[in-house]
């Protein structure tokens, strides 16, 4: 190619030779890993996952409609396709369909701003290889070209970034399933980069340059070694150079076996959920549909988790350290199904209450303990929250693991007033309950001040 | 015509004379409005109002899309079009889409029968004119010759019956705002019934015949008289020869002057709420979603009633002695959204509990009063229910207007054992209350035994 | 149904009791039969016939493709289905895309004109029953409530009639493959009339106030009597009261058994050709797509007639008192496709320079002879015009029936000189032929005056 | 990059060194254009241009189509758009629609060789950037993945070549009017060439090995230099290393400035005509519709030339040394418009008689004169025929330039007899021409053996 080199070249070679200079990270684990993780992340605790893309168009099955009708052949996505399409319909024709039309991300932002979250993942990318910005490199194959007529991506981080509570975050999925270029390199046993170089890399930078995300939830890695998706190169970038190199958090998935291993937090597997205390920060993401990421038309109310399913599954997962990435799938025109909505403000409306137990807490020496009812505990410095799920239906109610002084003070959150309380003989207490204040979460807030 | 005579109108000729033998209900007000009412109905409290037709497709505003685009020209409707429709796209077009993939009418029918409900109500053709079934007199605008290619009317019917609790309802619009028929028959000032004659009554006659529906829900009646709509005979009809003669009921919409004067059992306006008892059966119904009865794609989750709004309104209407019937628009695609699925379930539930103080009740002599909290009151021969509809925080409950006796037993429905109580000087009693369950529908029932 | 009558059946019995009248003709064959055949019609000769409706959309097999599909199941037609368009699309669905987006009616009518035709036969309705203007009987399943959004009847007759040289005429079809009301009619052996009195007879009359059409092309007739139609009713008014009493003309399929027997002009069967002189006025339709009277989108050139074929087809149904009526199928989109443009002006070529031996001549005593090639013969007084079809590469030409006499004068169409010629023994003459003039339509006429 | 490198890019390196061993091409236009063209090509004369795209589906103004309306923002697009589709419709939405459902190559390679035509070429890639084969650098735009789900390049590739008589060639744009990569390169003054390298460079080598075109008519290539477009080093691999090395054929787009300079045979401009001879061989392409390229569906049959019309501009053509490629635009069904077969089959019949003055002649020294009539000559080794266009309507003919002797003999192409002649003074003769056989084509030839 002699002296002819492309720009997109130059700028990656540039990259991976900047980490040479001192106090900067390396692009290798060692270096990478040992970056602290910026503090706005752990405190958040709660964030709104977004799953948008082709496949809210069919909305049947799940976010692998693709995958599942062409690749699995699953049966009842091909039943599906010959009963409602033409024979031959192909996945990119849905593009056209992915109208958006009532797609205000205002409103988005409102919602989003009133569940409590403090930070919002939205796929950039799917697998479809479809992206909801106007990628140079996704030319026709993408959401300015193609249906929705709109910098999604765009849209949304105006939109977020309005409410000064809310981080936004993007969801980028490494692999594409049908992409020639990605299936020419997998050809190669990941010899070649063909598909990295002209199109995984561009479109990272593209997105952090463009709309400064404080959050990559990096995805679909799992097929190659981060060697071949350049993944220390791009994150030594990130980390050094980028605009966002001082605030943004990433994710672990970032090639074969990197997972739980290397990376920013550890997601692990999908709604992983650890039963001890980790040493790294996580984070477990969950779907209000438990059978889907993305919008299903057909799905049913008994597919959905619930108030009370989905308030003990964050309280679990900040009692033992983690972060709690809620999703909701929204409709290809463009509206967040009111089911969804109606979780997101019963949340928030909890969150009003309960919050300062989950904020910026940090786990206790107990996390977990069976009391009159099962009970979950959070700390702050000297204070430690005990949030307990169900009603007991009686007024005294036993604590076990605290320890307390003649200092102690107990409140339910939400009630100003000191609760009476007696101390149990060798640790715990019991403490008189007043009545609860109905709520459809059915989760309360002990407050104890001045225990150990 | 000479002794030409299509076989329909002889039939209608005929209808139109048998009522001259003995025993029988004459074609006239007066004889009509005499038949009793069938029991099942006034026992039966609950049921659901089921809105499906072509403006699901738009599924924008209300049902009354077309009128609103292309009667009244609203301008927000003209935009909607121009945004997201060529230019010239009539109304006939979205049949087409009107697809309902998803109907799957026993996953109805279990969702209706587990809200409590004990009848059903579905649009078998609204003012567009688009019927449910496939109508001879509506070629190519039905939902078997167009959209859904399925006779939906028959469908649910089946599904519905297959429920032994649920009766089955159809509504029926006498207009059809864009029907040339009928606008041909307006401009001679009702003097033609050109369109009476050959299409509602023929369709009338078909619904009945065909699907044998216990209620027929009459609208669309206002800019013409009961004489021009030939809703004497065709009521006579119903009552004297039809399949159903011994069950049907219907409501009060049969010509302009008619609503709250004739007919079965009354309606009088949309959402109509008297306050005080009237001496006619009487039905309130009301939408879940307060801005429309048809599906709407941008519903916001402020838009629709929440589920102690529902119950309030519900328990209100009984005490009075009405009906509710509370309406869901279902989706182009089938389905019962989630939302309105959750509302169901939830009334359902409550219902299960409650429905003691609610099906077959008779309005009590005094309807609601201020106790401690506000209360409703119904009554089953000398049971007495008072349902409360906010928790009151506190354990003393006062009654004001049941007259106790050493008889009376106080319980809380849901709980087995009695409740202590005492009475207050004239009338009236304070009732020790129980720790109440929690319940996101917020309304609980004492049950007062021996009162008066 | 008392003193309560619609407009529409008190027309109709006003209708059929005019002709007790003095003066008028009766509703009966005899009467109706003896009518002189105004006499535009016979000199005109030449007619164009246009197939245009919902067919055109599939444009496949032919504008029966409502009945091959669900009619006959014709397996190929079940395939093209299957293969194009998702299970259980309906007839009805095709209509929204029968967009008419190009339609230019004065454009057509310059075409017509253009081609020499003297009468323009439309399509107001097929036997799928979608009318191409507004019917009011016809609601939704019309050109102006759904695809074209036009008044296409309308539109074409008023281009049309801005050429002065062309009579407008309508083909209608009596029955309706799929007609609720017609088929239950039939069910019935055609006792009952309702298809005929709320559909048939509405249209029919509201196509002559409205549109006033010169030629009513009556078809679709064959399954039921002419009682049944209503046929004498219709056309005593049609000859006595209508709009276009004077100047109508009307075919001859009125009911089963009336074809080649009664009405106006013969059709007989479609493309019939007889081979010897009728005694009554004929027409013969062909289409130049001889596969199909609707446009095909695979119609392939070798399906089509040539020029020279039509020019035969032509002289010859001329030449034994017929006229001709040349079918073509616009697209969908609105376009006379440009290989039947090309067919309608060569015709118009050649009867620039032919037409005197066409247009207002009468059959003579011979018909057709081979003299030196095959000739064909028409008259006007005591002129003859003798037309051949093919170049007999030779100057001296044989003619053998015309009796030749002093006065009498040779010329070749088209070119001003007198040609020499000399008589055979008994009858007949050898001309001496000039250079031919090269034409695509491969024909030309020998004009003799003053011959027996 | 280190060691990694994908395949491709090792690929291009590889191609571009290769050159430095002996007897072989060098990147240069010196060497390259030195290179003698394949026989075939010269003595072929007549060639059919097909362009096909989703410009098709429009079929609107020309195949120009996205230019002219979102480039150019003509308003006659701009209206056509704005009349008939939504608002915010992409151009990328059209592809779906391109169904190409029945599109038999068979049929068409029967059509293409019965026009005579001994080489055909298809747009591969038209300036959209959409291909008409299943291109791994444009995925989701591309044939395959969408709207006619079919390899058509492919699928036109095997039916020609059933057919012996055909050569198959394939037409590239180099450039794609809004390919973000190729208005990156742009913005730079074609600097970068990420464009090239990852999408024009994969994709001319795909086409190349997988279909083996004996012929790339290359386009678009005016905005930028050749060395920008690679196209050196490209054509050099094409001639020492390609299947095709031997047989392939180029025209001289390559780079700005190459036209009518460089490459295989010159196009120069559109429909570029010469009024002498030149000393290179060149190719006129003109399209049977006037005002495009691509099929449109609005088109008039006063925009397309007749057959004479063809025949003229294709024997003036040969005369002059020139190729002459006629275009047709087929419909997004797969259709070749019957008035474009009927053009085609017309030529083939006229050459089934004439051909032998037509394929594999040179231009005489004398191109064309006016004689009786103008005539235009050509000439194998001693023969020499004289072509004339309109009929003579006289029987001696007289042409100048050719200088006869005692053995010269004349005939007319498609007749046995010599034909009588005699010499005019100086050169020239007077031929005693026979009837003229009707030809629609109205072009006869002059066969004179022994003339100098």
């Amino acid at each position: 190619m002699g002296i002819r080199q492309s720009k997109l070249l130059t700028l990656l070679l540039l990259c991976t030779h900047l980490s040479a200079f001192g106090g900067r990270y390396t692009p290798d684990w060692k270096s990478l890993d040992a970056r602290p993780l910026p503090d706005w992340y752990d405190e958040a605790k709660f964030g709104i996952f977004i799953h948008w893309g082709a496949f809210s168009v069919p909305a049947f099955g799940s976010e692998w409609f693709w995958w599942n009708w062409q690749g699995a052949k699953n049966p009842a996505y091909l039943l599906f396709m010959a009963k409602n399409y033409p024979p031959g319909f192909t996945y990119a024709e849905f593009a056209p369909q992915f109208n958006a039309q009532f797609f205000d991300p205002n409103e988005w932002a409102e919602i989003l701003e009133a569940s409590g979250a403090k930070y919002v993942v939205l796929t950039s990318k799917h697998h479809e290889g479809f992206t909801n910005w106007g990628s140079p490199t996704s030319w026709n194959w993408n959401s300015v070209d193609n249906g929705p007529h709109r910098d999604i991506v765009g849209e949304l981080a105006m939109a977020v970034r309005k409410k000064r509570s809310l981080h936004y975050g993007l969801y980028h999925s490494l692999y594409e399933w049908f992409n020639p270029l990605y299936l020419n390199d997998k050809k190669s046993g990941f010899k070649t980069q063909g598909f990295v170089y002209y199109k995984v890399m561009p479109e990272l930078y593209d997105l952090v340059t463009r709309y400064k995300p404080e959050l990559i939830w990096s995805d679909g890695d799992w097929e190659a070694p981060d060697t071949y998706w350049n993944s220390t190169e791009f994150l030594a970038w990130l980390y050094n150079d980028s605009p966002v190199k001082d605030t943004v958090v990433v994710n672990d998935r970032w090639g074969a076996g990197c997972y739980c291993k290397h990376g920013g937090y550890y997601n692990c597997a999908d709604k992983y959920t650890p039963s001890e205390l980790l040493n790294h920060k996580w984070e477990k993401c969950n779907s209000v549909d438990t059978l889907s990421w993305g919008y299903r038309r057909n799905m049913r109310l008994s597919d959905l988790m619930d108030l009370p399913t989905i308030i003990k599954d964050f309280v679990n997962t900040v009692a033992f350290g983690g972060n709690y990435l809620l999703n909701i799938g929204p409709t290809a025109d463009g509206m967040i199904p009111d089911v969804f909505e109606e979780r997101l403000r019963e949340i928030g409306a909890w969150l009003k209450v309960n919050g300062e137990a989950i904020y910026a807490t940090k786990p206790w020496r107990v996390q977990t303990e069976n009391g009159t009812v099962p009970v979950w505990y959070t700390s702050k410095n000297t204070t430690v929250y005990a949030i307990f799920l169900s009603n007991p239906m009686q007024d005294s109610f036993q604590l076990f693991s605290p320890i307390t002084s003649e200092k102690t003070v107990v409140t339910l959150l939400g009630s100003p007033q000191a609760l009476k309380w007696t101390p149990l003989h060798s640790s715990g207490l019991t403490v008189l309950l007043p009545d609860l204040p109905v709520t459809p979460a059915g989760a309360w807030s002990l407050k104890l001040d001045g225990v150990a």
